[in-house]
């Protein structure tokens, strides 16, 4: 998917942490968030989000952007907040016709981002859930969520459908939860052009540790997309790389770097809800990503920790990672 | 299984929650826990613990003891936690002969389960998990589960082996942490007779709304217990059924009704972790219930509230629910 | 502070949750707001959020509006997040003139509250906190914030300075995230003219027992407001009264009576987060307090209720709260 | 204090995490544990439980052992979890006779920790809580709490009191939860010979920042003892140091040594939960410390954080951070 590399590895940030520097307070244009992110130095990828990007922009104008600031396109990441009908949900929605207006939605959405070249679209169905018991017919928005899925992936076969789960937030219990839940889900759906975004916050936030999640899906399922960040794993922090937890990052990095995936890191940070420069915090981003590879890359093949592992002793493995990150 | 019925309904409950009543000091026996359960009046069914239980006991012995009290057998529990050497796990122990043993073990239960005429299994794998990033081999773990649990299910095909799951405790990350991931465990496993037990208070320690869980399960695989107890959803806390979280157990008792679940409700709750009477409080938890249930049979068929559901509407189906169940 | 009655409790909602009714699409007026929320019937009573819905309207024409629907003043909220300059904190803000800018604005806002002839200003600090490690002089942000109320509560003695607590969001860490927190920095402030906000579910969210909570306050300060919602305890969730925890709402409403609070409860719900009808909601919200408050009566002189707690015997205090709520 | 030293820094373990060794099978002695922990190297001071480890032992003899193994005695900590008793409460049992039971023991710990010349109690009261709404008491439960923590100070105005706080387990809610409640009753307590003590997993799932918990000790009582460990905040863990929070470590380390805290490093680990060899564990846990209290020192005077600090710049604090501790 990426051919041409400028430097070694492939980073994106989230546009929208551009947002908070419009110069006469406007609400900035998607060129200057793009703009922006190209401040950072390092950033060479980007997500666009649909529709909301797409509003006043062409899918020709919006890869002439990027290609000016020397960026690729990591893909496209629906956005269902904009309309209130979806609410109450999108494929889950109640009214079929709701439920459609999503689905064809999303394909508009697909097919822009094949005229653009891209093969990854990114699906977080936030609003996709329930808030009470007895509201909602469990068996019906499963049913309802598996052929939307089936839909959309038969839709065009090049572009991998990835779900972006998260255990909550618009509503109190998400129908993708979890790793475990969204993998059912796949089984389900059968396609093979379908397959999991890890966001390192909603995985600390879903109770499961980074590495053994992604080891779940490459079991089970193809490993599409990484959305790297931190958090105390009580809600969806979004926090810099490495501010909380740095070895479990770096075990992440081990188990995806075993299985080949060569994807795009994309920063899925919130500098804009706290006030941070956005410039400086990517930057940060980068720079802590790139000596937690590097402590992965070192410890990847090392015998005495592949023996503390077989042995499950924590006591040695803790040593040797220590030595390793903190130089302990 | 359980063909004469004294009363209606099955309840039994967890035993060990007898344990504090010894007359002099000492712990008290199988058969006098089994007798303080029968004082409570309305516990006619009973689990039993393997090993702890038949330590000092035969099959026969303890089939005996139950007739004598009135109680059907509803299955045997392992608790692996009695051997240190299962401390850093039992089917996921490093040490292929400890593993073994695991399995062994298991397997004298199954059969001792087999001579006392039960059909349930049930596997609570609370040491089988991790701690820390590092620690473990996610992949032989999980081969190592699924091996165990399938190997088991040949054992004895007459024998129903069903996976208790709790997202911790004792070990940080349980690798049977939720239903969906149990689901995924089974679905590799392969085997009819297996299937799930829901803990109502793990199930909220999971995130998950009971009776989606129930849906999950018996779309997925077979609901084959069922404990009831309540929490606050941040840790197990084993309270009294209906203290917490009286809606959603009426909504479980709907939804399991759907499900066909006609097995014992087993009261997973901890009086003697808190100095309370257990007679009791086993009584405060039939009382309630049987209250909830007859909520739920009077709302399982209620068209008022099937058309709400149909449209989320939370707002009317609270109020329906509200009028059962508080008389608002 | 409320003299006439035209029935026998005050109810306030959230004028927001009345927002998504726009009938031209267009966001409505506070007039729409409050003119949706006299449809429900019941609520008698009004919150106002400042300046958001100052900026089209006087305080005067506000007064006016509320008379028009049979609504009296509870009282003012502040709002700093529609200044960007307060994301990194309004009382804890780095920046001195931020800081300035932010007491400022909350002295306005006092003055628009006595202008109306309101008496209750609550202060939500959810920007006032931090997101990492060696981010914040905590001390500082200490300093700031107490020296902040003090003035606040001296800029208008006959004003209630209230603080509503709640543990995160925006921040990872709110500075003051539950109910000791606040406490202890209200004992510094050391005005009479201050006291706290409870929120149902920030409290739950803060792993607090309502009636508990409520305790604290009245023994160290004063309660001068409660939110009432629901919630699973993982995030504020803001849903409809007695959805969850009916029994420990009861219970805060036998607290509430005995420590004397008499003012409005305001249902700090959520619809239009998940596009439920507010007018709907609301009625449910009446509906469920009502009955609530009725059982709460009923329990609050019961005799052998207080011999169960008396000695802390909570499966005989269960049995009775659960026939007096659920009919059990 | 700890007048003279070995090493440069105070360190001391769990002894009951040592428990597991037993050569026969059988419990090993408390000599056995310290001899267990002397293997480890490093391990200078201790710990003991009162009244567990006195129950074979004298204070003579246990202060020999300790001299032999050139520990020096830390202090004492009550366990009152060995009276079945107490399970409903200590300080906070509804039974006066009870109440009084626990209050004397705690005077016999007291004394004989001053016959040990020691000057530390830590009271851990876990079993002072609730589990239910309507269980019990709130107002009194604190009076008695508060009254008994002030007569234990009366008791002996040599020792100091302190109290490690906890959220829950065994009970739901624990009265003493966070840091905040705990001042707060110490306030009310008003005896300069009382303080807290940080337990560092505690902090965590207390949704607190460890720094920050740190800070308000200072300002408002005494910081009297830090129990080291670390988790992932949803429970109490009690894993190794460093292995996942290292950088709130490390900010834990920079303000307890602004606050003059000279103590001894409590390892309040569990090895023995999940089947690992404690003295490899222990030493994991020396090792870590002493890096990120080596990095803690260099961090503690460097103007470059300073100054990102009070600006709250996040970006390029954590930045600095890394590149101390992390080497990015």
């Amino acid at each position: 998917m990426l051919s041409t590399r400028a430097n070694r590895h492939y980073y994106a940030a989230r546009l929208n942490a551009f947002r908070t520097r419009g110069a006469d307070g406007a609400p900035p244009t998607v060129a200057e968030m793009i703009a922006a992110a190209g401040r950072v130095g390092g950033l060479n990828a980007a997500d666009l989000n649909y529709p909301d990007h797409f509003v006043r922009n062409t899918p020709a104008t919006l890869g002439q952007i990027l290609a000016d600031y020397g960026m690729v396109l990591n893909g496209l990441a629906m956005r269902y907040y904009t309309d209130p009908g979806f609410a109450i949900g999108a494929f889950t929605n109640p009214d079929p016709a709701t439920r459609r207006a999503a689905i064809d939605l999303t394909k508009q959405g697909i097919d822009a981002l094949a005229e653009m070249g891209g093969r990854l679209m990114t699906l977080w169905m936030g609003q996709d859930g329930f808030d009470y018991a007895f509201q909602a017919d469990y068996r019906q928005m499963w049913d309802d969520t598996v052929a939307a899925i089936a839909e959309l992936a038969d839709h065009n076969p090049d572009i991998d459908i990835s779900i972006e789960y998260k255990p909550n937030e618009p509503r109190a219990f998400a129908l993708m939860p979890d790793v475990a839940t969204s993998l059912l889900a796949l089984k389900e759906v059968g396609r093979s052009n379908t397959g999991i975004t890890l966001d390192f916050a909603h995985v600390l936030y879903a109770d499961e540790m980074p590495a053994h999640a992604a080891q779940l899906v490459s079991r089970h399922s193809r490993l599409l997309g990484v959305h790297l960040n931190d958090g105390y794993g009580k809600r969806d922090d979004g926090l810099m790389v490495g501010s909380v937890h740095a070895v479990q990052t770096v075990e992440l990095f081990v188990e995806i770097g075993r299985a080949g995936f060569e994807g795009v890191i994309y920063f899925d940070t919130f500098p804009d809800h706290s006030g941070l420069d956005p410039v400086e915090e990517a930057r940060t981003n980068i720079r802590l990503t790139e000596r937690l590879r590097a402590v992965a890359e070192g410890l990847a093949n090392d015998p005495a920790l592949a023996t503390a592992i077989e042995s499950q002793d924590a006591a040695r493995s803790q040593r040797i990672v220590a030595a390793a990150l903190y130089g302990a």
